[in-house]
């Protein structure tokens, strides 16, 4: 074995080994919302806090403080390269050119991520981001992907090279296994899936592994990936739509009930002055499905799509179709994303039971696409390799709680009087509990 | 990512990837039965061939016939280095020091593979070696691990880095399963397994990861490795006894009916004039394990074990326990080494079936430990990664034709007047007909 002395020297005077390298490593649907929220509401201050909703994992004993000041200071110094500007500003997405307006294609030069404060309570970090929303909502990502990954760093310091050759031999196998069924899932008719996974992802390099594998079992039946830094270097869709963030903030400035009512509807409006086409998807639960579908304008009948995100998929969908269908549009010229905890059990499910019934089920493969060890271990209990349940979401606009209901109740976040308040306004029919894996 | 370009550019440069790149990539026993050739049969003419058994498998219009002349010729030019010599002079093999005496070790230095005569009819390639027995017997495992990694080469070539990737992650987790299955059987009870898979190994750096994962697996449990290069890298005891060709030369040597029945027992007289111990190890099968117990002299009874190379192990163990208990010896004092293509589910049959009954079963464990990629290609079919089932025989000594007849008639070899000569002398009692499968 031939060791370069040059690289090995080099690597020796590292610092730090930057799990975030470009704030390109970002989900794709983080620069449309921060292009709306720059344009639109340039002043809006907001505050996102990052938790951890295994309360019973205790992270703060796991991930050494420093660790992660670093990583977090390291991507705090960071600013877009030039190229990479100048890719977002040339290529085209989701089938649109110049789909970046000018102002904010200058405002990214000088972009830089906002303070961060972090404190330690029982034993969890808290991680709390305040700024200008356009600029706070870009913490999200990279601060999701640092801890994540800083987790499974801290476990595998106790392993041997041996044991992490091991434990990535048997996660490659496992990915390959489900790539083997997706395979098969092709062969019986059309499938569009794409990498949804950056933000509760084992690593970026193991990220990259997993997306090469995708183009490399399915081919075109990929479509490609949620990572903006991916997409570029491997020629790929960046995909992604709009987030809860965007439906709570505009409800958290209602002024009336009758102004939050109408929020999920106004902010979809302005969206739609931005983006068009695939990129007019409705994700339609943060305070319920079924009344946003019931109580939605005509005109969104005409929107591309739906991504339930919190309700069973199947009865989502269901849902969405007989809507479609009561308002006298045709299903298959429809598509519903499905992007909350998919794996490849509910993949063939979902895609096998939705065939010939509407347009399409491209599925966004998160966490079990690009942080499955389980099993993987060489030795023994591998849990602490699961992947950790951890969220940042905004909990405040312009000093008001921000509140999310779903579908799913154990899902729902704010204040509990607020949330009171809001299943008021939203009724809470259609809703029903179920336990979130990841 | 980043590329030295000096080691890229110091690639380039090679003409030849080299499979065996040492001498000592070899099997011990081939050093202890090469020291009594030297020894007592120095100018002794035999010759070897190469061959493949299965002849369904077009090994000359997979493998290209420069590339194979390119690699015999490259460990044609091959010597000892000092330091192995040095090291097989000092090191202590199975307890004994100096168990290579001085004019074989001066020997060595001087040492070099004779040459050989290649040529291909009807797709396969003959290859013949012909000289000093002493000689010629070291080209059995480097022509036979040249086979097999050229063989495993050549269908890689049509393969991506990614696929690649995916076939070792495969491989790797296989091994981990069986070697999960290992730890389970230790902590029932004793257990010895070595590696004995140098000859059919799918590469030699696979063959150092199988090793490695064997040591990090089952620890003490493991016993070693027959490959010396590998034994002396790691540490590791260098195993093996003795093989076939010994008593078949010696067969062939014979020259009367009563000579050629005495020859397995002169054989071993000759083996115990060299080596005690846990080297008395017997090979019972060449020419029928049931005759040669029956007739085996009183003091026969008293060497440490039996390796039982074609016969159903639980049968011909069972025999050799019976034997030792009519001649009044304590099974518990003796072993019987597995070697005859054992794999995961062989070996737990084995090791719990003789807990007890026996003072031990270590497992030679060959072809199933270093070239088990059955279901790891990713895409589609893969016998081709099938191990070829390779063997290098002696076929002539002094000009005589060389027989085995062995335990299991499809593996008998030599002329068929011969092999009906030799079954009048010994006879053909406990043989019994099974499918070769490696």
């Amino acid at each position: 074995m031939i060791v370069d002395i040059a690289t090995r020297a080099y690597n020796h005077t590292f610092k730090v080994d930057p799990i975030v390298r470009t704030l390109l490593d970002t989900d794709f649907y983080k620069l449309l919302m921060q292009q709306m929220q720059f344009v639109l509401h340039r002043d809006l201050p907001v505050t996102f806090h990052l938790i951890n909703r295994a309360k019973d994992l205790p992270l703060a004993r796991i991930i050494d403080r420093k660790e992660l000041e670093e990583q977090l200071d390291f991507v705090r110094n960071l600013s877009f390269q030039k190229n990479e500007i100048i890719w977002l500003a040339g290529n085209t997405f989701y089938g649109t050119k110049q789909i970046f307006r000018p102002e904010f294609i200058s405002w990214l030069y000088d972009f830089k991520l906002p303070e961060y404060e972090l404190s330690i309570v029982d034993d969890q970090f808290e991680l709390r981001f305040h700024g200008p929303w356009a600029e706070v909502t870009a913490w999200e990502i990279p601060a999701l992907a640092i801890m994540s990954e800083l987790k499974a760093r801290a476990v595998m310091k106790s392993m041997s090279r041996f044991e992490i050759d091991v434990l990535y031999a048997r996660a490659k196998a496992k990915l390959w296994a489900k790539i083997e069924r997706l395979r098969q899932l092709e062969r019986e008719g059309p499938l569009r899936v794409g990498d949804f996974g950056t933000r509760r992802r084992h690593s970026f390099l193991w990220q990259r592994w997993c997306i090469e594998a995708m183009m490399e079992g399915i081919g075109d039946s990929f479509t490609g990936t949620s990572n903006v830094k991916h997409a570029m270097d491997l020629g790929l869709e960046a995909l992604g739509t709009n987030a809860h963030e965007l439906p709570m903030v505009y409800a958290a400035l209602a002024d009336s009930d009758e102004e939050l009512r109408q929020s999920p509807y106004k902010v979809l409006r302005d969206w739609a002055s931005f983006y068009s086409g695939n990129l007019k998807i409705m994700l339609p639960d943060s305070f319920g499905t079924t009344y946003f579908l019931e109580h939605a304008p005509e005109d969104f009948s005409d929107w591309t799509g739906l991504r339930p995100d919190s309700k069973e998929p199947i009865e989502a969908v269901e849902e969405y179709i007989a809507w479609l269908k009561a308002r006298g549009r045709d299903p298959m010229s429809k598509v519903a994303i499905l992007s909350d905890g998919m794996d490849i059990d509910s993949i063939e499910t979902c895609v096998r039971h939705f065939r010939g019934k509407i347009g399409g089920v491209p599925i966004g493969w998160g966490t079990n696409l690009t942080n499955d060890f389980r099993g993987c271990m060489p030795h023994g209990d591998d849990k602490l390799m699961y992947p950790t349940s951890l969220v940042c979401k905004v909990m405040e606009a312009a000093g008001r709680p921000a509140v999310k209901l779903s579908d799913n109740p154990t899902k729902a976040t704010g204040p509990r009087d607020e949330i009171e308040r809001y299943l008021r306004v939203f009724g809470d029919r259609g809703m029903a509990e179920h336990e979130v894996l990841v």
